[in-house]
């Protein structure tokens, strides 16, 4: 049976000691957030992830949700208990605004509460999860009486959300909506067309549903730019604002899918249903993106969530289990085999996920933290450069965290050897679950277009430029530390390669397009080794400088040192192999005709 | 839906002008095989691939097998049938002994069929691959009695065959066997003991199923050297050879597994069976050697045939799929959008497959090649460097063959979206069922061990040796072809990466055994990218050599020169990363204690 351990811990040393926490206690949201009630909150959210949402969540992957002939869904055996736990605790607006009923904390304590959550149970966690994206869309684009009707119902977990984009014929290229909205009389609309892939689309944890859904007002103009968002509720709010008459939407089927089981992934038919416009006519994709980008740091967030929970398994699992003798010689004679964790191999496994995860985790922090200083600062130019990072860095961590959280399940897998590959062991679980993250909210192709082709030379190149300022500065700052030169050089490498890769698509992606397409994933992976080891200095530096300080965590520095050493020694020569398929260029990648295949 | 076609022309071209097929007439089984005799038994056994075992393959996935309270198991709807097609076709004795009622053909073409079996169906396919494997273990180490007892009745596929390793306490590390072997007066033994994880262990496709099980003789010595290997048929041959009375073998339970969910997985109970010794008391496991190392290059062919079938569909998905328009222009202006195979990701994804299989099939029959020879060629230096290559490149073909097997099955499963997480895209059916093939047979970390710690010492390096003797005489012949000069000089390089990890190994691996241990799966898979950059090589100069001879199949050959300019493009660079990490050594890996995992 597997377990999860929260690391609150982790997360409290690289808030405080790695990403200096408290210069952010000038924001009005981190003021009332010490780093000690930041403690208690996440050990009480924690202690709910391990005890309530883990416990259920192998025998939800068993059990899956149930579409009932009536087009009821229904989801596995305790989940609407742990759902009312969550929503009672607070847990859905933690972040969100006190007018709404929400708790006003930094944003970025969502963002490490759903690490744990995803963990724990990333199927479950997605209901939650879609609701504070829905939460996002109708605060920033809503109308004031939308916001007065719908944002106490979702904050409070009564009502949850859905985002309708995909249909059958269009999953990327949004611009082939045909899902249609007709005015009528009284200012809504009815909205026609079938959705699919609509996750948390129909279930029984709340009283209402609250879809966010795409579609195009008769005789709006093709494409893209004739697309608008419309809120459509299960139940219509009647005059006290509580759920009331049924609306003309109904779940027509649940896919039989891969993995998150438990999570409802749903047809959504819409026959004349009941919606109100969100936003400005024609505008709905932008508004749409709000809640995208917002997800899609979520699901980055998901991909080292799955890679931690694995890794706690996988290295109980190698402490635990007997099987043949150390290389170098026997290390547990009493026993009639040692652990598996004293061979090297086993270890490679092990190293490569935890260098990772605590980087990784660093990485998203960081840039959460960022995205609330980019709402809440007061300065113009720190909002700013603050948007920048965070639009620089969410393809990033979207393609990255979730690709490589998938190796990590698969590699942890490997480390149970057959039993892995058993059910029981949840591993298998944890590597259907993950392998999601890398398609939704735009595959990892897509975002690696994404960062390449508009956020790379957005402004000019400024926010690209700013993050190379970052690495630069603090080569410098730390140039003469000689406890920092192993982890200075592996990322200063890494950091030119980006830079070369960077110089090559400025001189050979103008002149054949193809070679920014063909370039575009390994710029992506490429540019998130050298994010990662920016982190991994960082936190060596924390580490260096906390070790004998008395705290009694001496060892947690030490192991922090040698993984941060694994990262530049075996993970951070991976970008040289990126910068040479990128040179590469398009020409063997295209030259086939389609019939060639 | 997913299909499937049998690549028999790949084949041939291989066979016939990459590899020189015509070089082995003069070995007695291949005297029989002429080229157009092989290419009608591949064609009719694809056809059986593709029409009978291929449309099982979904279906199965969704039923399972099922054990019943009785103990018996049956297999998916149509298994029995497909079953009886393959015996009677002759397929499953393809290559064995005519003595014994098989056909007496090259293995090599055992090896080609199974590709497309376990293309068309893996969880089927291994039934009578389990039980070529137990022919092998009995042809070789069996008396003669056990021959003409079992040997036809395997062949006819009448019975089938298994492998008996596994038990809860020892997987990796068999010197932890308990199952028990008490003499009996008869000359049998009374067996006694729980085996797990045994596939095709019971199942209702064969009249009998013939267990091979390593058990320990009382009072023979612990470890692997008190291991001897026993025949115990379920049911007990009677006078006549035929079925008789029922052993006391049964099956306790199948795993719910995370796929192969059509080949039944179980525990088998093992009450005082009877079963007879097969070769000499404590030689056990050098005879299931026998079989292991049939089943590893039969393992590795299993990622080969699933990165083949995934491509396949990937493909054919990506030509048909509308989405989005061509970075470098619309391509299709009369459809509402291109075909997603416009985009360069895309590209990317199935240009990496197919780069991959063309030359993992090249190695692959190779390697098969040269273990015919290995058997059947008179001279005895000619057998001798056979064998050297066939030992040396088992654990790479079954390493890297599956590992890459799997990447591509999840890399296809990307090209189709969120459509390739549904089942009935047979996509989430691919990447589960891949998975396995790294862990049985030896996980690819005991691969890696094995290349690195026993194959490569073996002899003072012969057979390493050997194999750049092999890159070298090609580079040397083919240095003046301006056509071959962008292969050559890929191949160049990884085999110099190659030669420098050796050499660190030779100095850094005496010193300190874990630096072989943390260096052997990188080891392993630089090892691939030059073998399978050898194999481009020689395409590359078949290719070339063919094109213009006026056969009507250029844009193959043209298509073959672009795929291997890929490989060596954005394939081969990874062998500098490798290269990177099996210089780091094993101390980062290594420092940590096993509590800071």
């Amino acid at each position: 049976m597997p377990s999860y351990k929260a690391p609150v811990d982790e997360t409290m040393f690289l808030l405080t000691d790695v990403l200096g926490y408290e210069r952010y206690g000038n924001l009005p949201a981190f003021a009332e957030a010490a780093p000690d009630l930041i403690e208690a909150i996440l050990t009480e959210g924690g202690k709910l992830c391990e005890e309530v949402l883990q416990p259920l969540n192998l025998p939800g992957d068993a059990a899956g949700c149930t579409r009932h002939d009536d087009g009821r869904v229904t989801t596995p055996d305790g989940f609407r208990d742990a759902y009312e736990a969550i929503a009672e605790g607070g847990w859905i607006g933690l972040a969100a605004d006190p007018e709404y009923g929400g708790q006003g904390l930094p944003h970025t304590l969502t963002v490490i509460m759903n690490e744990y959550m995803c963990s724990a149970n990333l199927a479950f966690a997605m209901y939650p999860g879609l609701s504070q994206g829905a939460y996002a869309a109708l605060l920033l684009h809503g109308s004031d009486a939308q916001k007065r009707t719908y944002l106490p119902k979702i904050v409070s977990g009564a009502w949850s959300g859905t985002m309708n984009l995909t249909e059958p014929q269009c999953g990327t290229d949004l611009g082939l909506i045909r899902t249609k909205a007709v005015p009528r009389d009284d200012g809504s609309y009815a909205i026609t067309g079938s959705k699919i892939f609509i996750s948390a689309g129909e279930h029984d944890l709340t009283e209402n549903i609250v879809h966010l859904v795409l579609a195009r007002i008769d005789g709006a103009p093709a494409g893209t730019d004739g697309l608008s968002l419309f809120v459509v509720p299960k139940f219509l709010p009647d005059d006290d604002g509580n759920a009331g008459a049924r609306n003309g939407v109904s779940c027509g089927a649940i896919e039989e899918k891969m993995g998150i089981h438990a999570n409802s992934t749903c047809t959504m038919n819409y026959d004349g249903a009941t919606g109100w416009l969100v936003g400005t006519e024609n505008k709905g994709l932008s508004a749409m993106f709000t809640m995208m980008n917002h997800a899609r740091l979520g699901v980055g967030v998901q991909g080292l969530a799955i890679s931690e929970a694995a890794y706690q398994n996988a290295a109980d699992y190698a402490r635990e289990r007997l099987q043949g003798r150390s290389i170098s010689g026997t290390k547990a004679p009493d026993k009639p085999a040692d652990p598996i964790i004293v061979h090297p191999d086993i270890r490679r496994m092990l190293m490569t996920i935890r260098a990772f995860n605590e980087a990784a985790r660093a990485l998203v922090i960081w840039t959460s933290l960022k995205g609330d200083v980019s709402v809440l600062a007061e300065d113009e130019d720190e909002r700013e450069r603050a948007e920048d990072h965070l639009a620089l860095l969410t393809p990033v961590i979207k393609g990255v965290l979730t690709d490589t959280g998938f190796a990590n399940a698969v590699l942890a897998q490997q480390v149970f050897g057959g039993h892995g590959y058993i059910a029981e062991s949840g591993m298998d679980q944890f590597v259907r679950d993950a392998r999601i993250a890398m398609i939704y909210e735009g595959a990892n192709g897509i975002q690696a277009l994404d960062l390449v082709g508009r956020k790379l030379p957005a402004n000019g190149g400024r926010a690209l430029r700013a993050f190379f300022r970052e690495i630069d500065v603090f080569l410098k700052e730390n140039g003469d530390n000689e406890t920092l030169s192993p982890y200075l050089s592996g990322l200063k490498a890494g950091r030119d390669d980006l830079e070369k890769a960077t110089m090559w698509l400025m001189q050979n992606a103008m002149a054949d397009r193809d070679n920014a397409g063909a370039a575009a994933t390994d710029f992506m992976h490429l540019f998130g080794l050298v994010a990662l080891g920016l982190m991994w200095a960082k936190i060596a530096k924390a580490a260096a400088a906390k070790s004998g300080s008395g705290d009694g965590r001496d060892e947690v520095y030490a192991a922090k040192l040698v993984t941060g050493r694994f990262f530049m020694e075996r993970m951070m020569p991976e970008t040289a192999a990126h910068l040479a398929r990128i040179s590469a260029g398009a020409s063997s990648m295209m030259a086939l005709p389609a019939e060639a295949f």
